[in-house]
Parts: structure tokens; C-alpha cells; sequence
């Protein structure tokens, strides 16, 4: 029956962006990356072993937390000193994730609200299991009868991450001191070539957070969704190569699509959210109910807690 | 300044009502209550002694668990057994939760697509942290010129919990084996007299979570969130009892409401969701910033991912 498996895959889809916090996970031989005694990350075992060779940089592992020398006291000395490290481990093989170098600097801090402590190239982020924050724009029309109709985009197959794959219409890192309207008017426009005065329309609605691991790293993330109503005749189209195609698809394809391994993971959770916020997933609905047992009705309604009740579950580094 | 206060208190709010997965709380001392060998509630220590005193329904913890016997092997024998138990322990002058006898029956399931393994009386299911799951909704209108307004209510000073405080128009916990729409419908009618059919158009939007905890218990809690856009000329009346007052008043108020002592705080976080869905808190805005340095221009935008991340934390009892 399609409709167990969809509802299995998504199970699925949750369970892998919060693997970091689920049994078996790498968490508790990671060390936690602390700066002026606030935690701003998490560094797997592996990364913390070849930061050991930078004892100007970093002092040994202490009672479970890896720490910058005391010298590096200040914004400007933390970032530069990290920097000179992250480059010299380029010529690690084992570091996969520095082949994807980005040059854009992250900003690295406790929480968001706080004030960043040093930046970071975005590609050493997962290393040091640093927090990153982004832009995500679902990109929507609603026709004369009401019914909605979403544009996807199809990653570029020269994409460092996830090439080819389907994700929302626009979507961008927030990068160190620019801010998150700025980012989402910069994305649409160069991704997908939506004017500003159209993007400028975007309704900020939802965050969506989630913590995953893998072998190059661990992935704490926060991505601010907005939601665009484009009008019925506007298509948006390939900018800066980044997409090589868009699609405007019903909401049930859209649904569809979501569940497959065709969907950028975190890109499929923010898709998810909008179904739930329009209301396309109902708690008591019997349409994709998964009835094992008597009792059981609300299979898609343990979709619905799952997604939410799934996003990051680190209060100290929110 | 007032808007700094409003933030503050509302960050306040969401910590509170996480207290449960905060440093400093009871959890490290609560013993797993398992059932079939999976965890289905959280229990503190003093109650865990009491429970020391029926050896024909709770085995002794063992490796930081509560179990019940082995000869309880049925939902039945189960939930018969343990209202027993609870029944009894209606005698302990230190279980104050108890004097709020409910007879309402409670599922007991490690999540909330699993069957129940028992059912438990409402008001016992704080002393063993059983999830607990309702439904609020968010009734209000919006006129000619756009301008939203929300129903609120005020509880009745004879209610047994947050007696007086405001709260959403209607809301109910989920009583074991009742749908999630037909408990909407029955809240919507009995306590504000807004009739079946309009309540049936309330659109499922969210689900809120949280955990915390008191000296009663722990309280780990999915609310399923409807909105009901109600039609400019019904105004909802006195239904049951549990309310005193309606009022309809401007968002704006709404949300200077929300961070008082006035507001019973699980409400509170459903009608925050509300303002993040409907757009009315924007992430990079100004107007409530609290700018103590000069990188800091997103105080409330931290709000925003706070609400979301500070989500229930436990995966195990979704």
C-alpha cells in the first residue's frame, strides 16, 4: 500500500536529520567545542585528534570539552587562528568535507541571540559540529479555484552538496553579519530570478531545526522558512546555475515527491512543515492510515508530533 | 523598555515549560517507567517509593526503571491494576494532583502511533510522566480591512487547574479512544456554544510540545493545534462552566497578553505559534530588538527558534 510506505519514509526522513540524537549515534564520544565556557559545538573523536597537533590553537581535550588557547581572546584572534588551522587540514584526505570549500564565513556563537564569538569557513562548520543557520522560501500559487501548486527547484548537477536533486524554489546559508531578509531577497534573485519587489513579499512562518551526523560530521541547523505566494503568471527561472530546472507541480505531486530519496533531505522536512501549516495533513485523517491494530488511528498524526516534536533537541546551542 | 520585558518573559515561558530537559532538573533522578520494555512515562523518586508498597503490581526499579509485574499482561490486567494502585494512593496528603480527580481515562502507549498498552486516570499521569495529548484552538476573525482579532477566554475560578487565568477559545485533553476532530467539535461546543458545523471547519495547523516539571509530577504534552476563522458576527457564549468571560480583542494586545502571569502557559506557547504562523513575529525586525552589542540585531528571532527547538526532547516518548 503506497500510502504505509510514504508514511514509513517520512518516519524515516525525520529519523535520519535527528540521527545525532537517537541511539547509536557518535554523541557521547564527541567532544563539546567551547568557547569562553559556552558550548558552540560538538567535535567528533576523529577531528579532535588531529586538532591536538595545534597546541597554539587548541588545548587538549578536558573533561569531555575541547577549548581555544587562552590567548585567543578576542572575535578577530579565534577566527584567524582557526582559519590558519582549517586550511592546513585541507590536506587531510580524510576531511571530505573541506574539498567542498566555500569561502564564506560563519558566524559561530552559543545561541542566536548571542553575540558570535569568531566566524568560521562554512565548509569546516560539520568539523567542529558548529550551528548554521539559512534561508528557505517555499514558492507557491494558488489558482482561481484555490488550489495550490508549488515550485521546485532541481539542484545543478554541479552543486558540491546533493547535486541534482529536487528542493525548494530558493534557498541560501545566512553567512556571517548579513541578515535574514537580505539573504532570502539575495537568494530568490540569484537562484531563481524573482524580482526583489516580488521576493520582498515572502511571509516569514516557521523555523525548522534539526541535528544529523555523518561521516564528515555533526550538522546542527536552524532554517527560517518563508512562504511566497507567486502570481499565477510568473515563472521563476535559472540564475546563477545553481538550479537546472523548476518545476510547478500540485501539492499531492509535491507530497508525493517529498517521501522519495529525489528530495534534498532538509529541504523535504521544510516542504513537510508547509503541508502541515496549509493544513494538507489532518490528524484523524483515514487516508494514509497505517491500521495495525485496533486502537490505532493516527498513524500520519504521529507524522505530524514526529516532525515537530523531531527538531533540535539541544537547548544549550539553540 | 517594554519590548525587551516582552521578550524576555516569553523566553521566561519557554524555558519554563521545558524545565524537564534543562540543567538542574529532576530528570537524571526519575526512573523510566517501562511497559512491554518500552518507556511510556518518567517517574520521580518519591512517588517510585510509594509505589515500593504494592509489590503485586510495580516489580522494584531495577537499572533506572519502574516496570509492572510480569503477570500484568494485558491492557486490561494492566489499567486495573494500576487504578487500583492510584485509588489508594488518593490517601497521601503530599499527592495534591490526586485532589483533581478527573475520572477521565488516559492512553498509556510510547508513542502516540503506538497501540495502548493501559489506560490511567487523568490526574495520576503526572506521577509517572505519561504523555498526555489535547487539542487547542485558536478561534478568531479577520475584518474587511484585514485586521485580525482572537478570541480568548477567561477559566472559571472553580476550574481545578489555572483557575482565572486566560486562555485559548477552547481547548480539551484527549480521552482514551476519542478522535482528535470529534474532541475539537465536543471542546468547541461545551465550553463556548459554537456549533458543530462551524467548529468542523477548523483547520489542523500544528502541534505544540513540551515537557516540564513541578512538585507534582512531570508533564510531557503534544497539544494539536486548529485555527477557526470565525465569522464576524458570532461571538462564542458560556457553555459548561469552565469559562467565565470571552473577549475578542486586537492581536496586538493578544500578544502583549501572552507574556503575562495572566495567561495559562501552555496556551501561551499554542497563541505564540499562532503569531510566528500568521507572520506576525519577523525575524530580522527591529521592533522589539534588545540590542546589547552591536552584532546583535536578531533578539527575537531567537524567540522564534526557541519556540520550535525547545519542542519536546524526548524521541523515545513522541
Amino acid at each position: 500500500m503506497a500510502s504505509c510506505s510514504w508514511a514509513e519514509n517520512i518516519l524515516q526522513l525525520l529519523r535520519k536529520m535527528n540521527n545525532f540524537y537517537l541511539p547509536g549515534s557518535r554523541r557521547s564520544s564527541c567532544f563539546r567545542f567551547e568557547i569562553e565556557g559556552a558550548q558552540v559545538g560538538w567535535i567528533p573523536p576523529h577531528v579532535a585528534s588531529l586538532l591536538a597537533r595545534y597546541p597554539d590553537v587548541f588545548s587538549p581535550p578536558h573533561q569531555g570539552a575541547v577549548t581555544l588557547c587562552h590567548s585567543l581572546d578576542s572575535y578577530e584572534k579565534r577566527s584567524e587562528a582557526v582559519s590558519h588551522v582549517v586550511q592546513a587540514l585541507r590536506q587531510e584526505p580524510s576531511l571530505t568535507c573541506l574539498k567542498g570549500w566555500r569561502d564564506e564565513k560563519y558566524s559561530v556563537m552559543p545561541r542566536f541571540a548571542d553575540c558570535p564569538l569568531m566566524w568560521m569557513e562554512r565548509a569546516a562548520t560539520s568539523l567542529f559540529g558548529v550551528k548554521r543557520y539559512g534561508v528557505h522560501i517555499n514558492g507557491y500559487t494558488v489558482s482561481d479555484r484555490q488550489e495550490v501548486c508549488m515550485w521546485l527547484a532541481r539542484r545543478s548537477h554541479t552543486k558540491q552538496t546533493y547535486p541534482g536533486l529536487l528542493d525548494n524554489m530558493a534557498a541560501g546559508g545566512l553567512a556571517a553579519g548579513v541578515g535574514i531578509k537580505h539573504t532570502l531577497v539575495k537568494e530568490c534573485q540569484e537562484e531563481a530570478c524573482v524580482p526583489a519587489a516580488i521576493a520582498k513579499r515572502a511571509r516569514p512562518v516557521a523555523t525548522v531545526s534539526y541535528t544529523y551526523e555523518d561521516e564528515e560530521g555533526v550538522f546542527p541547523e536552524s532554517q527560517f522558512v518563508f512562504d511566497l505566494e507567486l502570481p499565477l503568471e510568473f515563472k521563476p527561472r535559472i540564475g546563477d546555475g545553481e538550479v537546472q530546472e523548476f518545476y510547478l507541480l500540485p501539492i499531492d505531486k509535491v507530497k508525493e515527491l517529498l517521501a522519495t530519496d529525489d528530495f534534498k533531505p532538509n529541504s523535504a522536512m521544510v516542504v513537510l512543515d508547509f503541508l502541515i501549516r496549509h493544513s494538507y495533513i489532518d490528524p484523524d485523517t483515514g487516508l494514509w492510515v497505517f491500521a495495525k491494530c485496533p486502537h490505532l488511528k493516527n498513524r500520519l498524526t504521529a507524522l505530524v508530533l514526529s516532525l515537530l516534536s523531531f527538531q533540535s533537541h539541544t537547548i544549550r546551542t539553540l
